[in-house]
């Protein structure tokens, strides 16, 4: 059976979202940081940490946003209007870190070299990702 | 005030969206044609002609699938587990088509060169795109 004859997959696998939003230089990471401060105002969602070099996967300076899987009908669309040209990788989190990253992710702007091979591919691997535990109190309409 | 200071767009600006499911070769084809079965099994949307010579800005054989923005929040994430390799566009329709397709989009798998320069960007420019009609009746459970 050829894999396109095969049974497609099931969305509910997912069981949170991450999106990376990427600064390569000073003015970049100005623009990062006034996106940071208009997600922190509208949607209920995880804010990490400010990474000014790169970490894991990522070659570029960014910091990660985690959100439940309903939060993504409202915050991608946002994103796709108001990335203030930056890159943007979403990603969900099947348990499975290494496709997550390389094969479901999708990519607002340019995409980045990912450096994804190492990361686990199986729950049993790892490949588990923490919960989404929000620190943001949205105030403001969208 | 620079750009990023300006208020962010809202995402009622967007009246539909297309997904374009791109096909290089006669193998990429048959795994586009059985995402479309899927789709159609699935999914509320009008799935458009099948173009196996590029057409608009495209410069790869493709099909576009219209949907409302209610049906983004399913069809995006299954689309992300199941394109099946493929280079799929997804992008808004909000009256700009040019930036819609440049920069609004997104990109599931290796982004494709778009010859977007030519499209209208104001709705004065004739920027409006085709109400979506759907054309699907599904019956499977996700």
């Amino acid at each position: 059976m050829t894999r396109a004859a095969a049974a497609p997959a099931v969305t509910s696998a997912i069981t949170s979202y991450h999106a990376h939003i990427y600064f390569a230089s000073a003015e970049e990471r100005e623009r990062a940081l006034a996106i940071r401060g208009w997600i922190a105002e509208r949607f209920v969602v995880q804010l990490g940490t400010i990474h000014d070099k790169p970490v894991g996967p990522h070659t570029v300076p960014m910091y990660q946003v985690a959100f439940s899987p309903d939060v993504f009908a409202e915050l991608t669309p946002w994103l796709m209007l108001n990335r203030l040209r930056l890159s943007v990788l979403i990603h969900p989190n099947t348990g499975r870190a290494r496709d997550d990253h390389l094969v479901h992710a999708l990519w607002l702007g340019a995409p980045l070299l990912l450096n994804a091979d190492g990361l686990p591919n199986s729950l049993e691997d790892g490949g588990g990702v923490s919960p989404v535990v929000p620190n943001t109190t949205p105030a403001t309409r969208r």
